[in-house]
């Protein structure tokens, strides 16, 4: 079947599972949402910021408001449990939120409304029958980016090619989440091929950011970003092999987390990759995109434990981490690291880092030192992205040209069809890893002296720009680079972009440090990019930790999140 | 330089670091011991037990005898930190029997006594300047096996190519353990290319056994098991990927430890292999061979902790682990797997095993139950194999070639240039063994039911055979599946194989699985082998842990050491 017929049956099948009564009248749908298939091409939209409308709408009651807007993961959970208010209740809500927040915003991939409310019935029946939940998070909305799989439902990823052949079993972390009692109300928007920075695709179109509609959704968890930014779930798990969790997060304004592997079960995607390749390559990861510190916490403190019993991927953990080294050392010491080294953060972001070590510096008990870059910072970038290229994209291609899909706009001129490395090139580029590893250990953590650890958690851009325009995420090396490194890494939201981060007229000074330095610059140059647009749009920062300590980057953001906050009018 | 020349050279070099005062007299030597050239190809030994020679010979003043016997490593730790011996009288005693054991069983390969004794006078020093010792094992003698590189040092891995050239860093293990105080006096031997049972090659010759001259020493950490058996040192590092830590153990009644990925930093190895070819195909580790599960404690306790600032492939861990899962269960449930499936043990075995299933059930607080063998465990020796050789083994044999080195006698027939598999062929081989990792992980330890742990340890045997002669060791999967599968493994020995194990005259009535099986028969049917060699040698098992779980694994194989010594005299 040719891709466009696929994209028409999936998306008649998505409107199908929007019930009519939840659907918005034309007049309160922004324009330029009619047309998936144009919205991919079609970069026109207006700066409209469309949180506002599950309120506006009048589609939500009272209640349902109250529900979706008024508790964290915690308080909604104690709501439940305590018999305030029913799972089915919970979820029909945020099922009606969801359902308006895919009406402007292009989000979702698989409603999954009836069985979430047949399943919360079930969880009520059982509250009410035995007095205990099913598990700790028993009736927590959730929503999972669309490569995870669910028996009986299409894992698509953006590629007609995987359309229409649901999948037949569940992914372990779906097993994990469904066990402790979370009820999974839809899957996510992805961009075509999982390889791109904006969500859009053939199938369902592009995903677009509910703060501002000229600005990137971000990906590749770009659905889930707009989903839990307009509190259509609670929280949504995605992956992130170059920054697909930390990137919507950025570009949402929301808090997401990477941990090492073997935390969260990863396995059950579908990709459209070979299989097994990150187990020679480079290794994704799958975790929470989420609306606070809070919210993280409270889901990865019944995933770590478990996960070793679902995914063959996992290893033992315990959160709270009873040897973590955060707070060990006295005075707690963060590090910024203020440049990749490759490309030049552009003025408001380093801005923010420098106010949210300012932050720091004014918290007590934090010390903040300066880290200089080392240089094999700079190598990361290029060896992440041969990695994720080992077998020369022809798996994904093959998968495209059998039904005629065209690349999206972000994709085109970046993919091609290469050559497989070899097994010996492999081994090579996995060499310079292990060099890159040993090298960035000492210099990142143990400043360069000795076999200690001296840092506790580390402060750099999320990006080197603010949230771009559609298809101009550039500089993936300062997200992607923690994958290669295996550190646990995560997006804390700052402040928004104000007047005075314009420095209208003012280019920047530095030379120029290469190409990708280069295509950065146009994201701030003034003949390049109107600056405006990113009027309001968040700033974050990135916070990372060494391998494997992952309790210890919750620790570190929310110690970031705390300053950040107490500091705020000051900043 | 041609490899017999190199040989030379490397056979002089050693012979020159054994002080003259050190050397046994002609008469004392066993036959067979002159010609290290010879020994490779020659099998004929008697059956000489040679343990007691270090005593015997009158080399050793009755100090000597004292410190090199009487002590675990706590107690002369103690001693040493107490300044009830001098860290240099204790280093000069293991010198000095090392050298003895390398005279009866050709066991090292780079003695370091000179910069052991100067290190030992150091600490000596500092310990009395400060009354503090430089870490937690400060002083301790220990050895490592050749492929750990030390500055200065060759590491040859008895291949003449990679002879006479130091090393010119240390492995971050080698770091690791000087900062703890560990002393080095010695690296070991091993097999040619690494890859082998048998610890022979053309630089050293051929180690042999000290409890039977007749039976194999086992390998590729050979050197260690037939020092550490003649107590030449406290304790002995090696590495093992098919075995090499577990087989050696059992073939000379020693405990052998074989962590998972990321305890114990495993860089800094010379293997003549690609590099970083464990990085995409399957991984050694690291891990100690030892005199008894309280010396394996003693040592894991201070690297564990601090493993993942040495090593780059190191993750954070502690000893005693606050996660640790045993003994959470109660009764602690250990699991019997009687057989791998492919290669049924010989009689001997499977009565070892039931042995000590009988013990544990005698034990308080002890649930024993039957495993049902899954039918994936039988996959795993190939697979394993196939990953080993990924790369067609051409840098291997490129490096033999280089010097005209001839293959020793147990890899002629078993090793040859192979073609490297592609890149689509390798992610296969991943695939299969994550398949193969789910379903062991359910059938293992959830006994096929539900997601959760319900078996504490697993007692297998080590092989399906007992300690074989020179150049028979067979059934490799029987070890290396654990490392297909990351599981911590160790070996606990047993007890003597004795008279009544021989079942004279009585064969065994299973039919023959297939080719594996048939050879390992042809190591019990009396027209293929003197069963009586086998007496008085080790019988052990192997104890095997979850993914991960590394401390769980020390406190089975307590628990089952303690649970065989108290029912030694019932067995």
């Amino acid at each position: 079947m040719e891709y466009s017929a696929i994209a028409q049956r999936k998306q008649s099948q998505l409107w199908e599972r929007i019930p009519p009564q939840w659907r918005l009248s034309p007049s309160q749908i922004p324009p330029g949402m009619h047309s998936p298939a144009e919205s991919v091409a079609n970069v026109q939209y207006d700066r409209v910021n469309v949180l506002d409308i599950p309120r506006s709408c009048g589609l939500l009651s009272a209640k349902e408001l109250e529900i979706t807007e008024n508790w964290d993961v915690t308080g909604l959970l104690s709501q439940i449990h305590g018999l305030k208010l029913s799972a089915k209740e919970v979820v029909q809500a945020f099922c009606k939120r969801a359902a308006i927040a895919h009406q402007v915003t292009r989000c979702l991939t698989e409603p999954l409304f009836d069985s979430a409310l047949q399943r919360a019935q079930e969880l009520d029946d059982h509250l009410r029958r035995t007095g205990s939940p099913v598990g700790p998070i028993h009736g927590l909305p959730i929503s999972v980016k669309d490569s995870f799989n669910i028996r009986g439902v299409d894992s698509s990823v953006g590629i007609a090619a995987l359309a229409l052949h649901p999948s037949e079993a569940d992914a372990p972390l779906v097993s994990l989440l469904q066990s402790l009692g979370a009820i999974i109300i839809t899957k996510t928007n992805v961009p075509q091929t999982m390889g791109a920075l904006d969500s859009a695709n053939h199938l369902f179109g592009r995903t677009l950011n509910p703060l501002n509609r000229q600005l990137t959704v971000g990906g590749s968890t770009g659905g889930e970003g707009a989903l839990i930014a307009l509190r259509g779930s609670m929280i949504g798990f995605g992956t992130d092999i170059g920054g697909s969790i930390r990137i919507p997060a950025m570009c949402n304004g929301l808090y997401g987390f990477k941990p090492s592997q073997g935390r969260v079960p990863y396995g059950g995607q579908t990709d459209g990759q070979p299989k097994a390749k990150g187990r020679v390559s480079i290794q994704a990861v799958a975790g929470p995109i989420a609306r606070s510190v809070a919210d993280i916490d409270a889901v990865m403190t019944h995933l770590i434990p478990r996960a070793q019993w679902f995914g063959e991927d996992c290893i033992p953990g315990a959160w709270p981490s009873p040897i973590s080294s955060f707070g060990q050392r006295k005075p707690v010491t963060i590090g910024v690291l203020p440049t990749d080294g490759l490309v030049e953060p552009l003025p408001p972001i380093t801005k923010v880092l420098n106010e949210v070590a300012n932050a720091l510096r004014r918290t007590p008990g934090v010390n903040v030192v300066e880290i200089p870059v080392p240089a094999a910072l700079a190598k990361c970038q290029a060896l992440a992205g041969r990695l994720m290229g080992v077998d020369g994209g022809l798996t994904m291609m093959d998968l495209l040209e059998s039904t005629g899909e065209p690349l999206i706009p972000w994709l085109q001129g970046r993919t091609k069809r290469g050559r497989p490395l070899t097994l010996a090139q492999l081994a090579e580029l996995q060499a310079q890893r292990g060099a890159i590893e040993l090298e960035l250990r000492r210099k990142l953590w143990a400043l360069d002296s000795g076999n200690e650890q001296k840092i506790d958690a580390i402060i750099f851009p999320v990006a080197p720009h603010p949230v771009p325009e559609l298809d101009r995420y550039n500089a993936v090396g300062y997200t992607s680079s923690f994958v290669l490194l295996d550190y646990p890494a995560g997006v804390v939201p700052v402040r928004k972009f104000n007047e005075g981060d314009l420095e209208r007229g003012k280019e920047m000074a530095k030379p120029v440090l290469g190409s990708w330095d280069k295509a950065n610059r146009e994201l701030w140059n003034e003949r390049t990019v109107d600056r405006t647009v990113y009027l309001n749009s968040p700033l974050s920062i990135q916070v990372i930790t060494p391998k494997q300590h992952d309790y210890e980057l919750y620790q570190a953001m929310d110690l970031i999140d705390r300053a950040i906050k107490t500091n705020r009018p000051k900043l």
